[in-house]
């Protein structure tokens, strides 16, 4: 077997792979969607079924071996942008990875994490830090035995980061936050201290489900969501799953009297499957090249859209008068600005998940320095709660009058998702940086929003971002297509600039 | 490994078959009710992966040799009945087909008669037979020759009946049918020359569709379709599928002007969706022990629910009320009765679909005819059309003005499915011998049905039919059941006692 040869296996290997996956993608719409709750056992099995094919698909011996094989071409790898050459890199990657762990360990945090998740709910429920205490016990030394069979350089975080941002560091971030916290925290005081102030009753009028689900459908089909090869259905906790290379699906939840709620959940949603559904498809499917960058690349994407278009002004001043036709009298006494400003209200809050723009970053940055402290043996879990507070009185100045709305609120910790929060963030800075660019390259976007045109913007994304797949990592793609690093400067005008005019500074 | 050991094995393999099958299941019901049409050559794909990994699995020499080791254990198969004897008898007899097809034959019908399936679609639209003849002439000599690799006695469509209905031969087809071909025609002659006709335009009255999803789904829920182990949806063709334990799906269609057809059709496949969900489960599930006995007494249990009971007058004489109320005004000038007689107006018609109970059964027997001297080599497929022409004018008085008003009109054929349709009519005998059994057992139906009550019906079936899995083949179970072999007289008992008294004869 030549090298063009075992490539040629390995992409069929991992195309099947990917039919596999996507299959148990189905499943896992289907049942957060769909499937009646009785079956969720049987469900469960059918889930893990798949999952152990995969990763025995992928952990082949044969696997290693060819792309070993395939490695040693120069022809396929001298230009690393090639598509043999990026997927290659990445395949390499996972393949690695995925060989490093040991089945035991993979077991024992698998059983550890599914009681964990059980565990959470319920002392989440009671309030009761010291009963998931235990759990992080056991978790966190599982995810620094993780650290150490992955390997790093500097930080045994930076083996976890690994999971979801290819090639960020410990130190990256580093010099990414403390700043951002700095300006952010700055910001929040401002705003606190405004004697402006939005009326966000507005906001918890009736709007009927029926109506919000035809307004959401069509502003998600404005922005550039396919519905031929896509839909969006209703589920507890809304998401994006890509099932096919013509078949991606997002979810949404309505509330009558949360109109807010649905609208900006259905546009976050749709930057991501618009990224996925733009993804390159013929030929590639199934191989990196034709895969998402990073969860802080997608996240980019949704909050780009989310906010960086759909809480701006340009945005509503094309649609407001279809929101206001589309629940009669709603909103008849209210006028643009006062909508816009609205949807831009600011204020700490106890929950990263119902915090705003400015403040969501400092719910991160919080948790990022606890499980760095965590993952680097600084901080004993014994001591989260007291960190927690005392971090959200220094950025948010606010207290959590409970560990549920405190260290209890978010299940990651739970399933042992060290590493995931970072994403977050660097989703909200990257899109700020590419919003920048685009603005810059296309011309004036906010011209064109007014216009209800979102087809220029779209496109440069589809070019610049979306049709790279995995071609280059998280960090390069930024390089490429702003010509500069990642950094928190676009966020921070753009945050200073908006919310400086909403609230008068 | 001793028997009971190779037994073990085999439940967990054949558990693990059937986890993938309802995979597979998931996928199939997902690309019929929401898949984005764009999507359709992937899933394609992901079936066919799914598809030949349950055949490799089941059809591992491993499955025959476990299955030898375990039928040498006198303690599993001595009693006939037990779970362990019906389940080496089921996997015998399927491992025994499904290891005498040739490679070749099984990919040469795959390709014959996916190809044949678009030529199906193209003649019917062109109305053309001449367009679909080739294909029968290649699909018919690939039957004969299953039926050879299958082996049979006395009649090469025995070995195609056996893939629907297991043990049923054309010899006893040849016993049920004719009888009733002959009674059928005459009843059809009596009906035709009655002076009563049904008011039928009433059924064509415009009926919200939100009001119709709900009435059905509330008449669903009352014969006992359990909607927390169960869904009902909309698809082009109405079908109901097991996905798991506690997972039975079925779907409908609605249209604004034909409410009878999205009512009838709904509680046709919640008497499938009813048989599916009483299946053994705990322990047995995956197992023939836990799977329904034939297409025949599947059909039997939908039939029953949709015809027996759903076209009764004792059942509108509960529901009526309430169908009133659910569609206000469209049926204030209606009484029971000649609601009653609207649905369950009978006349000839071309197309099986359409016909009624009285003429479904001509159609299949028609069918059957023609079947069995194709497969038999008495017929020409050029002389289809004429056949089947004359036929329709023999059986129902109607000579069709088109072929694709006649023996174009059904897919089957184009799918090699020759000996699917007897267990329509099958099905149609057995509900009606069924029904008798449990009112002479329950004591009168009837008189519970006009008080909303099913729950006896529903609970004898269950544990005579639903429970019992595959313990007996058809034949011994209707026997078992009912205390006679299966025959035709309960039904057209059925049919006139109800006929006569609406057409007056």
């Amino acid at each position: 077997m030549n090298p063009e040869q075992a490539y040629a296996d390995l992409v069929r290997r991992m195309k099947e792979i990917a039919v596999l996956g996507n299959t148990a993608g189905v499943l896992g719409w289907d049942q957060e969607v769909y499937m009646p709750a009785a079956n969720a056992a049987y469900r469960a099995e059918q889930l893990s079924l798949l999952a152990g094919m995969c990763h025995q698909k992928f952990t082949d011996p044969k696997v290693g071996e060819l792309i070993s094989k395939a490695e040693s071409s120069k022809e396929m790898t001298q230009d690393s942008l090639s598509d043999s050459a990026v997927n290659l890199r990445e395949w390499r990657r996972s393949y690695d990875r995925s060989t490093k762990l040991p089945q035991k360990l993979v077991e024992e945090m698998a059983r550890v994490t599914s009681q964990a998740q059980v565990e959470w709910v319920e002392s989440r429920k009671e309030n009761k830090f010291s009963r998931f205490q235990p759990w992080l016990d056991k978790i966190i030394p599982l995810c620094q035995e993780q650290a150490k069979c992955y390997g790093y350089q500097d930080h045994p975080y930076d083996a976890l980061l690994e999971d979801y941002e290819p090639g960020l560091t410990t130190a990256e971030l580093n010099r990414l936050f403390p700043p951002l916290k700095e300006s952010l925290s700055a910001l929040v005081a401002k705003i606190g201290s405004s004697t402006r102030k939005p009326d966000v009753s507005i906001l918890k009028r009736p709007c009927p489900i029926p109506a919000q689900r035809a307004f959401c459908r069509r502003m998600s089909e404005a922005i550039g969501f396919r519905f031929d090869r896509g839909r969006i259905d209703v589920s507890a906790h809304p998401f994006t799953t890509g099932l096919g290379p013509a078949d991606t699906r997002i979810t949404t939840r309505f509330e009558e009297n949360n109109f807010e709620n649905s609208f900006f959940s259905t546009l976050h949603e749709s930057g991501h499957g618009i990224y996925d559904q733009n993804l390159p498809s013929d030929g590639h499917y199934g191989t990196p090249r034709a895969s998402a960058v990073s969860l802080g690349i997608h996240e980019s994407q949704s909050r780009l859209w989310e906010n960086l278009v759909g809480r701006g002004l340009a945005f509503w001043k094309f649609f407001y008068p279809e929101l206001k036709k589309a629940f009669p009298g709603a909103f008849d006494d209210v006028t643009l600005e006062a909508f816009h400003f609205a949807i831009n209200h600011s204020a700490p809050s106890f929950i990263r998940t119902e915090s705003d723009e400015v403040t969501y970053n400092l719910h991160i940055c919080l948790r990022y320095d606890i499980e760095v402290a965590l993952i680097g043996g600084k901080l004993k879990t014994a001591d989260i709660p007291s960190t927690w507070n005392e971090a959200m009185r220094k950025y948010l100045g606010l207290t959590p009058p409970s560990d549920a709305l405190g260290c209890l609120q978010d299940v990651h910790w739970s399933h042992g998702s060290f590493g995931y929060f970072p994403t977050y963030t660097l989703g909200n800075l990257y899109s700020a940086q590419f919003f920048a660019a685009a603005d810059k390259e296309v011309g004036t976007l906010e011209g064109k929003f007014e216009k209800g045109d979102f087809t220029p913007l779209r496109k440069w994304l589809n070019e610049k971002i979306h049709a790279q797949g995995q071609r280059y990592r998280a960090g390069d793609l930024c390089q490429e297509v702003t010509g500069r690093n990642l950094s928190a400067d676009f966020f921070l005008a753009y945050l200073k600039g908006k919310f400086g005019n909403l609230y008068g500074f």
